[in-house]
């Protein structure tokens, strides 16, 4: 099996309030038909990728909470989209708030799947590091509430294989973290498959709006390179219910280059020739964990 | 006390073989004496600052090699360099190779030093991370020994306070791993200093060398930016003895932002005013370790 994969970015443009998911799956079969055309393998969606970004605004009544939550994956909503994929062959991911039994209750969390050439999904990552705030914050332009909305995911990032690769998923703030990309490399992840909804404005420092573009690329740049990982970042982006949401959607070569980018913020495909040999090219030189790493020297990294 | 230093970067063009550590002084102390008049009270010098970069020779010949290592720091040869840092009220840091007995027998660092403006040295760091290799490797175009000449640092990455902020060092190649500034952020270092020696020429990557000043400022700037920290990474640079050296050294504030840059390839000073207080911005909001960093989720990091 070649070890060169073509990997498509879907990005989308917002999804209002009131659209439905039937009508933002059709844009995703869209922008599917789009890669295929490309050529691609693999397509990556946004971080909740089925609704608006719903932890924007505070709701105290649960009902009206869920409507924005899947309480199963795949559902009737996702079929389509899951039938194109796999009549074209194409894996994918995307992101979508999940409601779910478990331990004997009811439990939330923000979510992505993994899903096979065939259609299967064969694997789930729950977000790890929940960004803003749990409680209503009025002051606020808007709200960030994925704490009060979500528990944070409890396992490890696991390595998918797929395509004769391995992929790791990570949801949007997990991307700042040099954790997330060094656990994911440390279990042999070759791609990391990031979706993200990242406002422009950031409440307790809007000094630093104009840096956002800027953090989103350089935490995705210094997580390639320092693990010789290929890494994929796709946002749903343009003005959501009034919240600008960066765009920049972007494919990072293991050298830590972008070597695709997204150009607008509406819905919009970019793709990439990844191959997956090129990690080898760090991982076995300047980033060989084994030889050049000092886990004893880092003992608080992983203190809790 | 004030929360603003101003600090400098203090570049190094080429250092011969056969030049004196008495010329190698003599050239820092006409560096302190450009920063004293940019207001300095900090200034950054590489690593291996008194002698060239002797780790791409192979020497046999231990003592051939020893003629590189200091025994005692300060020792006379330094001596101008601390009397007139000490006169104008300047703290430094430099790197140098040391010789030292430790546990009853010889044993060789890559080592810096943190020198108060009463001219104490306050603390060592002892490189953590060597890179290179231990055997003589005759197909490389230039040796890269520090595997051989040096043993590596058994230390974590102490902070250290001066100027009324919290200083930590780590030298050349600590700054590609992630691991080093979160541990030392970890212990409250609000300023990471890094010297370095970087050939443009890396042996087993040569399609790489054209990314060695991108991979520099890429790690350094998510470093500052993921962990809220000034990061001030100054080189010695320019064609020494046949091997061009990384230079654009640089100051990085807690954004990621890079605040002041060389621009040559040879001795200068480059400063910016650093507010301490601005790592706050970042440490307690985006990367608020204690709210947001979820350690249990990474069991691999220091793992032995």
């Amino acid at each position: 099996m070649s070890r060169e994969i073509i990997i498509a970015g879907a990005q989308m443009g917002p999804i209002a309030r009131d659209e439905s998911r039937a009508s933002a799956v059709a844009r995703m079969v869209a922008l599917l038909d789009r890669a295929a055309r490309l050529g691609a393998q693999m397509v990556v969606f946004p971080e909740l990728a089925l609704t608006t970004f719903f932890p924007r605004w505070f709701m105290a009544d649960q009902q009206e909470i869920d409507i924005f939550f899947e309480t199963a994956m795949p559902n009737d909503a996702v079929a389509p989209l899951f039938a194109r994929a796999r009549a074209l062959g194409i894996a994918f991911t995307f992101g979508f708030a999940e409601k779910r039994i478990a331990d004997g209750r009811v439990r939330r969390f923000n979510t992505s799947i993994m899903v096979d050439t065939a259609g299967e999904v064969v694997a789930h990552y729950r977000k790890i590091h929940l960004p803003g705030h749990a409680e209503h914050e009025p002051w606020r332009a808007f709200q960030h509430l994925e704490k009060r909305y979500f528990e944070p995911g409890e396992a490890f990032f696991e390595t998918v294989p797929l395509l004769g690769g391995r992929f790791s998923m990570a949801i949007c703030n997990d991307r700042r973290w040099p954790e997330t990309y060094r656990e994911m490399a440390l279990r042999g992840a070759e791609v990391a498959t990031i979706g993200y909804n990242t406002p422009l404005h950031y409440a307790q420092m809007p000094d630093h709006d104009h840096l956002q573009s800027f953090h989103n690329h350089l935490c995705m740049q210094a997580g390639a390179y320092q693990n010789g990982m290929w890494v994929v970042g796709v946002g749903k982006t343009g003005v959501e219910e009034g919240c600008a949401l960066l765009g920049q959607s972007c494919i990072v070569a293991p050298t830590g280059e972008i070597v695709a980018m997204a150009g607008t913020v509406g819905d919009e495909v970019i793709v990439a020739v990844c191959d997956l040999d090129r990690c080898a090219e760090i991982r076995e030189h300047v980033f060989n964990f084994a030889r050049n790493r000092r886990p004893a020297m880092y003992p608080l990294l992983s203190a809790t």
